[in-house]
């Protein structure tokens, strides 16, 4: 009997596993689709031609459009977070950290360049268009967001950058800085993006760094991180 | 005789008139479906039904779905141009004129965050399809990019930055804001972002201002420009 119970529970766990494996496997292919095509461009019947299931196998894991939709945006936000915040949030707290997230961002966008990022693209897609789908890609979004402005908040409390730092000013600009670098290596496929992107965070953070900081950082970097003159 | 000849002038000038006002009426009809839908929403089938006509009404004035979409590309951007460029040019030389062309970018961004910028969402839409419509699309972004850079070399020239200025870093930086107030405003509809953008844009301008240029500045706009520490 327990050699029995054991069996089907492997049984059960292999089954569920197998499922789970599925599952994965046309999340990983409704991802790479929604990249190219867009959020929208999502479909039961897109998925199934594009993994060689049917219809009702790709039906049987995402109940409709919508669930396969937000089902892709939360991936997409497992692998940012993996990707972006979990190595980010190891470096010391203060500019570190921030300049670790911003960086990892920065790799990010670039690495995407031939796939294109579904915050950015998703954010243009659904900037339209209310429902649950929208509401979940700006909650991912936002969620991101709150996490560089906690980190940026950290960097006025450890003295990095002034006390009167506004934080949402400062997220305002280094985000402004990565949609710059996703559109022009993008859109227009000019080179020298990516540097662009790391040098206006250096010049964003020079601006608002506390006077030790700004003195160590020229000492460290010079002509790079303040004016020439 | 002459006036026969007159009047068929007359009728022929005034058939030719009713045709570009329809051409008109239809591009007006297409660019605010566009907005809405996306360059990739616009069809002969969907713009007929918005304005009423016959499909083959349409096709008589644009002869393909792509025709349409470069011709709506090209009406934003002559409304671009005037709203925008055309101002922004009569403003003084160096920063004066490059402030004036961002101010302009600004408003014309916040005026449009109900339909959203045909810029900005197709650069989304065609940054992977190659084809005469991203053509048509990348030609009037880097045409605009190009009265930028221009002002900014100018304010180079007149002194106003500073000599090593690289203008397609300031480019890079300053259409960073744009992007990250279309984002904010419309995406997130966080409100703010229009300050933010000017705020930011002040403090580009400023690092990159000469020391004269800089003193002035700071002299009109306390803290506004220059870092208060």
């Amino acid at each position: 009997m327990a050699h029995a119970g054991g069996h089907a529970g492997r049984h059960d766990a292999r089954h569920l596993h197998k499922g789970q494996q599925t599952r994965a496997a046309i999340l990983d292919a409704a991802l790479s689709l929604a990249s190219q095509m867009g959020i929208e461009g999502l479909s039961i019947g897109a998925l199934a031609e594009v993994t060689g299931m049917s219809k009702s196998g790709v039906f049987a894991h995402f109940g409709s459009r919508e669930e396969l939709q937000i089902s892709v945006i939360r991936e997409y936000h497992a692998k940012f977070e993996e990707e972006v915040f979990r190595p980010g949030i190891q470096a010391p707290r203060g500019l570190p950290r921030l300049r670790a997230l911003f960086e990892g961002w920065v790799r990010r966008v670039a690495a995407e360049i031939d796939s294109g990022c579904i915050y950015i693209s998703g954010a243009v897609e659904f900037d339209d268009r209310p429902g649950p789908v929208r509401d979940a890609l700006a909650g991912m979004v936002l969620m991101w967001h709150a996490a560089l402005s906690r980190a940026i908040r950290i960097s006025v409390e450890c003295g990095h950058l002034l006390p009167n730092t506004d934080p949402m000013q400062v997220l305002f600009e280094i985000h402004g800085l990565i949609l710059s670098l996703h559109h022009d290596a993008r859109f227009l496929r000019s080179p020298g993006s990516v540097e662009r992107a790391r040098t206006a965070f250096e010049r964003v953070v020079a601006y608002y760094a506390s006077p030790a900081v700004q003195a160590a950082v020229a000492a460290a970097t010079p002509g790079a991180a303040s004016p020439s003159h």
